[in-house]
């Protein structure tokens, strides 16, 4: 078992790992992450209207593309990058060149433990994306490689080894992420419980995966954290992470990963509009109740064994079998083509780190 | 949404809701339960010698079976009857004529949560079973159910009525369900950690069932809770609860009910001896690993719409695919079908409760 005191908490993957931030305004809210984040490398990606200047506090190192940065660089390709949403964000996934990427929206804060004391989201994530999954059975004491927990009386040992972990999805205190429609009939309710655990979520299993606290390895599931077609001259909005979730998730389990999620923890700090929110995600509302039958029973062939080839079937799979619910859905699958040529362009090499599909890994 | 302030945590389901303990010994361990456990009937199952008086404290109803009870009940059935095991309980889930069961350890204490406060054990699992589970999708908030919970954006509506509850699996402080080989090699480690959270546990997903701290609908489930062959006679042992999850656990997912685990606590007093558990649980140990593909690959044909013929399957393909790995398993499968034939007996009414197969329950 990994012994999570080898895990030293400072500054952790320092040249590893790159803090992605999509954003349309000042980024003054790094001032309360600066004794977390200002190690790191930072990606910013702006979006909306490339001509206003987004100011950054001092001391944090950082590139930042606009949509002419991004248009420049894609070329035709850039069509594959939502404008006018935070979905933009995938870009700064491709253009990284870092092992590891973690990303936050700029309306996130550090939260408190229940003990008071500041939560370090970055080090609990690293933490998560360290340590192995156990996506082939269930833990009842949550994840075994905490310190103070272990495998309980029943789990088969061949599988206390674990998996490589490619994705580690973290949560919010305050503002839970609620749909638009949750949001009109609760509008006061806030997320005060700290549930201090780490999990993973298993094999064959979805779950709606949130953008907003979110690490993921990158050499390993980078190319399938497209976050889709999503805002200006799209039909939909705030389902670029659950897309990349359910795609995500559906070659983790294919190829052999595990997926974590718990802690950490972050302070959400606002609501959006849930009136805005209703007319971005109504179709998604109901197109939702078949795309997830459709992820549920989506099969990946044997060779597909790295993550582009998986992504890439997904595409195809997408096109034949959602077409028919909108049109919509064609465009987004020939984007996901374009995605992953765009991805193979910008990471030339190490582009298709494949899998060994260990033993009972593969659907 | 159920909403959880309609459960009022005043003595419920007084009427509807037994207490099985298996036990050697005098239960003075029940003092300390006295405020949460009395308004309750408890069904006392006493194992080993049946001359021996078991002292309950003062002011418990209950009714307490030893083996000549089980003998003379039973009849030749009793030899489906663990002895000289705790897996002797489930003839106290065949006898009761309740709709639920809370099944607890008489080393098994009152824990405390965070603030300090005494823990009602029985409050909380009936909480767990009264309101629905979501086995067909992860909720990353955990119980959508609980009170400032709910249903996060992205989780389908179709899927938020949820299903009917079935298990309540609850979790111990101080000291963790562990098997031989880590109790012995972590001799120290405590449970500590307080993890505020009920989930349900994910279609096709198998876990580690202990039955420590457990509670079920015992209309819904009850056929399915056979602890097995352990002890006395038997090669294996500590195996009991672990038999039952599984087998619970594949019935659930086929007849479209869900299975709880996390709160509530109790306080887990005293660790058996690692060396007698190693002795008792080797062959297990080993086994366990071809166990559990063999539970994750069953699947029970569309007829099996009872938990009766959903068993008596399972049994036949126990004798068809294990009892080659051990001659155990063939002993085991003819005692699935003997358990059977013995709660229908006791059970004549209500003895097929069905289901309807909703749409996406069976496998």
């Amino acid at each position: 078992m990994a012994d999570p005191a080898t895990i030293s908490p400072a500054t952790l993957l320092k040249d590893e790992l790159d803090i992605v931030i999509p954003t349309i305004r000042n980024l003054d809210f790094l001032e309360m992450w600066r004794p977390f984040f200002q190690p790191y490398h930072l990606i910013i990606v702006q979006d909306g209207d490339p001509s206003k200047a987004i100011k950054v506090p001092e001391g944090f190192d950082y590139e930042l593309y606009n949509r002419n940065d991004i248009n420049r660089i894609l070329g035709p390709k850039a069509s594959c990058i939502s404008f006018k949403d935070s979905a933009c964000r995938c870009f700064g996934y491709m253009i990284s060149k870092k092992k590891y990427i973690y990303t936050i929206d700029d309306d996130c804060f550090v939260a408190k433990d229940p003990s008071g004391k500041d939560i370090n989201a970055l080090e609990q994530h690293i933490k998560n994306l360290l340590s192995p999954s156990t996506p082939f059975f269930f833990n009842t004491l949550y994840d075994p490689y905490r310190a103070g927990a272990d495998f309980v009386r029943g789990y088969p040992f061949s599988l206390r080894e674990g998996v490589p972990t490619a994705v580690s999805h973290g949560l919010w205190l305050n503002i839970p992420d609620y749909d638009a429609p949750t949001q009109l009939v609760k509008p006061l309710e806030r997320n005060t419980r700290y549930v201090d655990a780490v999990m993973t979520i298993p094999k064959g299993t979805l779950f709606p995966m949130c953008g907003m606290n979110l690490a993921f390895d990158r050499e390993l599931i980078g190319p399938a954290m497209y976050f889709g077609l999503m805002g200006d001259g799209q039909p939909i909005g705030r389902y670029d992470d659950m897309w990349a979730g359910w795609c995500t998730k559906v070659i983790c389990d294919h190829l052999g990963w595990g997926v974590k999620t718990g802690l950490p923890y972050i302070w959400h700090s606002k609501a959006s509009n849930p009136f805005v929110n209703l007319r971005k995600e109504y179709k998604g509302i109901y197109w939702q109740e078949e795309l997830i039958p459709f992820f549920q029973s989506v099969t990946l062939p044997k060779d597909c064994t790295s993550v582009q080839k998986c992504y890439t079937e997904i595409a195809k799979q997408v096109k034949a079998k959602l077409g028919k619910v909108d049109d919509y859905f064609n465009k987004l699958a020939d984007a996901m083509v374009t995605w992953i040529e765009a991805w193979d362009e910008l990471n030339p090499s190490g582009a298709s780190k494949s899998s060994d599909l260990p033993n009972g890994a593969s659907k």
